[in-house]
């Protein structure tokens, strides 16, 4: 059944798969007013593309979005948005060996049970394609936060094991691990490149940090802010974990240490990460996703095909060795989108 | 707007504030035939209800739920069932000394800077009053998923820094922590009596595994299973993160490490938790949530009061020193509907 | 599947069945500072309660509407707002014999196919009686819209093929068959009486008048006003068509006589009733309703047992000899309840 | 806020202005295993399209639709079907002249009320031009039912005041006006070349019938199957009321007239228009939709201009006479629509 939008007033709905013709949404909700062109998605896909470095996959779609509708004149009109990233590079050619077998690691065993059938030309719907129409919505979503200074980073806090000390927006965009921390950024490196040449993959840290949030985005129940970006965040492939502010820490945390003060100009600790009761508290928003290490490796593994037969699997071919990276933009779009939604929300009559 | 309903096919609504006529629910989706009295939601409610320990408020209603229909000769009948469990012990005076005082950790801050007033009588609707609405819900739940072999076990796996070291389910209801490990529920005890005694609060991790669930429940993109799960999760009060299978961990995991090997007769381990592309393997689900302490604390804290001003606040009375035993069986409601939610979406045509 | 909601903003959830405890509906999306309390309720349930007239059938429970959520101090604080009826006068005993046999007219058939059983014991869900949820709803609703002045205004504009000629809103509420026209009320009970005494019944139109309706409201495409107005009120069981302005008429106007001018003042005519579009022009909102007449009537009828074979059915029992009056609250609460939906989506940022 | 979907479980999202790049639809739900080509939709996009009888607007787009998703080797796979028809004949220069008036009868006084602006450029959103996308979703909705032997039919009842007074279906698509009764086809050309002299335009009735639909269809309160039919007839421009069955005859009948005695070979009147409490009788759906003279004529017409002050417009070009042969395929696209998704929402577990 219908299970492909997200969002109440800021609605997306993706469409497309790693293997036809394209991938794309609709935005529906998206206010009037708001200037937008083709350029303005270029530098976030690029962000998401894979092919940026010299250990990632080779397939490089441009990603060019079109936009077939809800703009006119270089201005968005309040009427749906649909927006088209066609496919370029598609070679099944490569996968064919995989139509019996399991990967480990994916979801073409669920899938499989699912539907009585799994797309080994990639991975279908559920390939990480289809996050680039989740890219191409959040660039929209972080134009309607922009003029009202909402701003949404995200980086890698944590590759390999190698953890960024420091918080350096500056830095993100100036390596290819968007990592916020220049003095790890070569030690990432190695262990990628060591991840690599034993044809394993590693996993990490992304954290997404919100400034400029008003307090009183999110509602007290089902739909607090905290639960909507577990949502959006958790419904990205690679992701097995989120927490909010000092989330796991709290657990070890007294009240007495873990209650943020309040002063007259605001909070003394973020422990909340700018969310109380799932509303948000003025403070800046942080949350932090655990990325599983991608389970596409060059090492043989135990499987089964679809008949149940046990079987060994060997992939051949070149993969990301870590989803951290290109995951970056994905959850910064998600954490753009959920905010919107919430935005606009707060803007009803009460 | 409208934002107190959950679930998409299983739908609850929950209604009610702490200090009103009562909290109930109606549950519009429920199948009919199942079999449902108001004697099933007794110990249940138990678990749930504050006063089990010496350390807990002593607020305790005896949270009787009423069944005002869909039920009809013990049986549903498919229609909409609503749930009531009045308000008993309701007394406002406590509370009158914060009316002007946020308390730090809470939502009065944000509910305040949201809707311009906050419910000083207890947390109105952000109160964890809210959540018996829930386990009420989440009964009916469990009743449908009992036929067809899918239960669902939550339990404390830390507190305070005790973290239970083996996993008996036979142990859970019988120490009033709900901890698996009967090696360490003395030391839990420890650990809140002395929290306590400090005037202070502590708070943990709660484990949540689902047995028996089939593989192919969870849509493959924004609704998938694991994404589900997080925001029932998180969408209780306490919860500042979440994680599924290895979670967090799986992040200093190399892919060959974290592959599930497949084999005829199953997955060898389980790093998933049971879940793979967001649809159900087959095997347990297991997730887990990061509590933290309760923010009412006898201790005096730096806070505002409603024009600003600085101000010292000492809480006076009674309060529970953790929030963990008894959002335990919250988390068991909510993983159940969700569960609940997605088995009937399983049902339908494909 | 949860099918028991209506509307996106303003959302009404009802629950209840004819012959169980009672009936009730949550509404979620109530904006807060609306002065309620129960007695507000009291004349609305009156209009739409049985046993008004000497026809009518004698069933009559106070009606008495509970507010159990989501008011303090008599006034609305923005939460669910849930309301309960409780039934009264349940004797399911007139009822056994329709165990075997459906009632030519009514849903028992369509039940009994939909879901292998139907409730003999008076409609179940299909029964009359869940509109009382929605004539309480419906009242909140009201009371919303009459600080910005939208009025709404229902009366019989037709009963046995009498027609009201003048509509004077002042005598709607002075004759039981909520008649605008003094001059064709003995008419109606003299055609009403008659088809009593035949042991038939008779059907009619209703006529509902939106007054001081701002222009703007309803959306463009789906969810344009006369849409959801059209939803509402054919969701209403006796309902067979709807009209809005010149309706059915239209179909026979040519463009010229049907366009209604424009003048700085207003529109010249109103054969638009009102929408344009599916967005409100300013104008009154007029909408028709065709009722169907009551099928409970006393002359025997042909039909078929639970087992497909032939039977005759002759009702005993006092029974409404016309839907007409008492559904006049019915879809005036409906389209209060959509007006509100539509009003409050109005006032969101854009 | 997001407004441009509908349905539930099979769900269409349309996007698209009449003078942009084009207009398509999402669909949601829709089942794997349906063949699906782009040659499927040409002859139900031809009948929606203009330019096929004399009196037509020439505007004439092709309206080949394009399939950007959801299919696979010729078949659907159960992911979101995306479908795009590109604008092709685009001129917007004989609108410009309308840039500041209000056309009586049209939504651009409405819409200019809602929004602060119109799409003087031929309607924007609320163009016809939309209902291409509605008509290419119910070709699929078409392809679902087809195997289960739900047919919808649509035709021309009646225009400019000419009544079928025979049902032949093969005849409908035998004339340009789709008029079941060749008897009369004459007389409604005659009808409509009289008014397009005259510079006029004329309305009519478009009857809906829906054979094969199995009783059960339908939810019993809300989601009747005769509400949701209601609001996507009336969701389209034109209509002006829809009636089922007897509509609103119904109301002039005595309940020993209306009511359909049941035998055991099924109804032997069909009043109820096939559908029973909201469900689906198993008896033939027969639906009647009211549509409204084409607002654009060649006379001139009192209006304002957007400062309020007053005006004459004359329009020039080219225009539809009647909107009714045109918008049966588009009714009868909506019904498919609707059918299907009580179709899917009927085969649930329960």
């Amino acid at each position: 059944m219908a299970a492909n939008s997200f969002g109440k007033v800021f609605r997306i709905t993706t469409f497309g798969e790693s293997h036809g013709k394209g991938v794309g949404a609709v935005i529906d909700g998206c206010p009037p007013g708001i200037p937008l062109s083709e350029d303005d998605f270029v530098s976030e896909m690029a962000r998401r593309r894979p092919g940026r470095t010299p250990v990632d996959t080779p397939r490089s779609e441009p990603d060019r979005v079109e936009i077939f509708s809800g703009v006119f004149e270089g201005v968005t009109v309040g009427t749906p948005i649909a927006l088209f990233i066609r496919n370029q590079d598609v070679k099944s050619a490569p996968y064919e060996i995989l139509r019996r077998l399991f990967r480990p690691g994916h979801a073409d065993y669920t899938y499989f049970k699912k539907y009585g059938h799994f797309d080994f030309r990639g991975g279908g719907r559920s390939s990480a394609r289809e996050t680039a129409a989740r890219v191409a919505a959040g660039v929209i979503a972080q134009k309607i936060l922009a003029p009202v200074e909402i701003r949404i980073a995200a980086y890698t806090l944590e590759m390999g094991g190698i953890r960024a000390e420091h918080i350096d927006l500056d830095a993100v965009h100036k390596n290819p691990f968007y990592c916020p921390d220049v003095a790890v950024v070569d030690k990432m490196g190695e262990v990628l490149s060591r991840a690599r040449e034993a044809g394993d993959s590693i996993g990490g840290i992304v954290e997404v940090r919100i400034t400029g949030c008003p307090a009183g985005l999110g509602e007290p129940v089902f739909d607090k802010l905290s639960a909507d970006l577990a949502k959006g965040v958790m419904s990205v492939g690679a992701v097995k974990g989120i927490e909010i502010g000092a989330g796991f820490g709290a657990a070890r945390l007294k009240g007495s240490q873990n209650n943020d003060p309040i002063t007259p100009t605001g909070f003394v600790t973020n422990h909340a990460g700018g969310i109380l009761g799932g509303i948000s508290n003025g403070d800046d928003i942080v949350l932090r996703a655990a990325i599983k290490p991608i389970p596409s490796i060059m090492m043989a593994q135990e499987t089964i095909d679809r008949e149940g037969r046990p079987a060994r699997l060997k992939l051949e071919g070149r993969f990301d060795t870590s989803a951290v990276p290109r995951i970056v933009p994905v959850l910064k779009a998600m954490a753009a989108i959920v905010l919107v939604d919430h935005y606009l929300r707060s803007k009803s009559l009460w």
